[in-house]
């Protein structure tokens, strides 16, 4: 290996290279209060150190808040409007398709952790999903794999031969906390065994999709959390820990779920085949939420006059807001080309679906909790080490990096 | 008594008159979660009853998300702007003083709790803290007692004698759970000797300002709730449950609060003197939340420039909207001579304050949650009874009157 430079430059921003290992850690759906209850039933004490030792800032993640559009926000340092990840579906109005969006072809961008280990730093990531895998490792020279393929690594793809055996855990359910456990397992053995100069830990919310903060299901998640946290910090890491999304209820007060049935709706009004809705949280993976989410984007193949569509959607109870393509992108920074006409964002207690038959429910053994909205842009990023000098400015969860790099001791 | 007649008309609206006792209970600080969570953890057994025989609406309070406000807006079945009453606090711009807005000769409008008692009906409320008693008595001939001052009543102030000994209950502290169970026991008391035609219950937040939905003292407390509301039941009372607000964690991850001193930043802007910054959550009991609320409300004394000093607020980290009195009073249905120039309400999961030296934060022994917010204004509306033909609109705590007396069978 060559001597390394000090500094990396990508996708405009530079990042100091550090002589001691740095590890990010996207916890999947951290609404900041699982943090805080934790610490109040006495569950979290390397949580509660960084009161004294460490910083805690509130960042505000990309709306959409899933999970794909932010973990690429944060590996790129950019919002989708840059790396265009800005869903896990978009509609293709040319082959009249709905798209997956999680193959590396339409990342539109290379990531900090490619461009640290094309300058010589030794990178590693575990992710708990394999559908994260692909886009975190993009032209990635170094480790990459998840938990869900732990035991189906080879050197070539993932850049390790035995991601199995670093923890002694066997593979674990895709439906689990264990599959967040197996992440930092293996991340803290690697920082142990490897030292890797710079590691990206991202796990999955199918905890925070069923227990509310404070519960005990969700202190026993943070409790396992904040255990790791605390070997990674023993091991001389810089540790920044933040969320690519928040989490809230999305229920009445029995706990029966608030659905716009959006699709259902339009074809009301408008006729079937006028309008698409598309719910870019649909993926391979949606027993614990039913594929509801906060936010829509909606196609109008007809001809039908934007604004007054706008308007009636507004109108149902459970939207907060509305938006065409180009404000909508604007605000949320995100790439035109893979919205809709509309952007429709729901309210906290509501989510979005398309129609009723479309959506399993049958695997919810909780009220439901979700996100995807602007009620769930509210993070924590985290340090356990004293920043100095930290400039009063909106602070993103894909300031991560930023933040771990050049701006902590 | 003369026969009365099948109808009362009070605000301009008409309620029907039931030949059963009619409860409206108003839950301080009821977040919907704190029910939905308490049914998970299986202690509230009325509650979950009501999927299959009861209603469950999720409606909308009145912003400023505060007791006084909804309060009064639940018994006179109206908003702020009809009824006055939009806070603790107003100020007074002609003798310069921070007035206190809990007398009743603020009150603009009168109750449909007096205008029932006076058409023959029988009328008994209940109030934890005395603070609300003169103002929901208001010309009222009935019983109006609080928990708070329940050794303390005479026939001709409260309309009983006996007020403490229909519990068996001592008199409970102000800042207790104690505090609103004494409302329920009254309450149950009241309907079994009595059966008043109409009864208005309301309780106190203190549990909800220090325990999250679904921790031990948030269910204990649910399920204290829901016993009395099974027993209001079980003696046959059509039983209205709603809120006069919710109630959001208000802190960082580590559970510190996110406080935006607005008149620090003002008097560093513009000067001393030239701004005045009111929080109309400020009363005499502010141990458990500090006075620290997300709405403020802020009185330009000098020459600025409105919509300059708006701009600059808005752009404050932490807050959410910033509205204009003219703006704020029409979304908010406030009355435009008891609202500042400029109308602040804070996002989610922060509160304003004046200057730190004016907070007494040495009595909140749990990480602050709070309200006052858009945040908070959804909240249940709850019945047990199933309604009939329910118009789609949009539900208000408000309504519950007009719930309970119009549309349950």
């Amino acid at each position: 290996m060559t001597s390394p430079a000090n500094h990396v430059s990508v996708n405009g921003r530079t990042y100091r290279r550090k002589p001691n290992p740095v590890v990010v850690v996207c916890v999947d759906g951290c609404e900041p209060e699982y943090i805080n209850e934790a610490i109040e039933a006495g569950q979290a004490p390397f949580f509660a150190s960084l009161k004294e030792r460490g910083t805690c800032l509130t960042a505000e993640c990309v709306v959409p808040s899933f999970t794909n559009p932010n973990n690429l926000s944060i590996v790129t340092g950019v919002p989708p409007a840059v790396h265009g990840i800005c869903g896990n579906f978009f509609w293709d109005p040319e082959t009249r398709e709905e798209v997956m969006m999680n193959d590396a072809k339409y990342l539109r961008t290379g990531t900090l952790l490619a461009a640290f280990a094309d300058a010589g730093a030794k990178v590693a990531v575990v992710t708990a999903k394999d559908k994260l895998r692909s886009l975190l490792g993009h032209k990635l020279r170094g480790v990459c794999f998840s938990a869900e393929k732990a035991d189906q690594v080879t050197q070539a793809s993932h850049g390790i031969t035995d991601a199995l055996a670093l923890t002694g855990m066997p593979v674990p359910s895709v439906y689990s906390a264990a599959l967040s456990e197996f992440v930092f397992a293996a991340g803290v053995a690697l920082l142990a065994r490897d030292r890797p100069d710079l590691m990206y830990l991202s796990t999955t919310d199918y905890v925070q999709h069923k227990a509310a903060p404070g519960t005990p299901a969700a202190n026993d998640f943070t409790a396992m959390l904040d255990r790791y946290m605390g070997k990674l910090d023993a091991l001389g890491a810089t540790v920044v820990i933040t969320a690519d999304h928040g989490m809230n209820a999305k229920t009445d007060a029995l706990g029966r779920p608030n659905i716009v049935f959006l699709q259902t709706r339009l074809d009301a009004w408008y006729g079937d085949g006028a309008t698409r809705v598309i719910l870019p949280i649909t993926d391979p993976y949606v027993v614990h939420h039913g594929a509801l989410g906060s936010y829509a984007t909606v196609y109008l193949t007809g001809t039908r006059e934007r604004d007054e569509v706008a308007a009636r959607i507004a109108a149902l109870p459970g939207i907060e807001a509305v938006h065409t393509r180009e404000a909508g992108s604007a605000r949320f920074e995100l790439p035109p080309d893979r919205v809709g006409d509309l952007i429709v964002v729901a309210e906290r207690l509501s989510v979005i679906g398309t129609t009723p038959e479309r959506h399993d429910l049958s695997g919810l053994d909780a009220p439901l909790r979700s996100h995807g909205g602007v009620s769930e842009q509210k993070v924590p990023l985290l340090a356990n080490r004293v920043a100095t000098d930290l400039p009063e400015r909106r602070w993103r969860n894909f300031d991560a990096f930023d933040l771990a790099l050049n701006h902590l001791p």
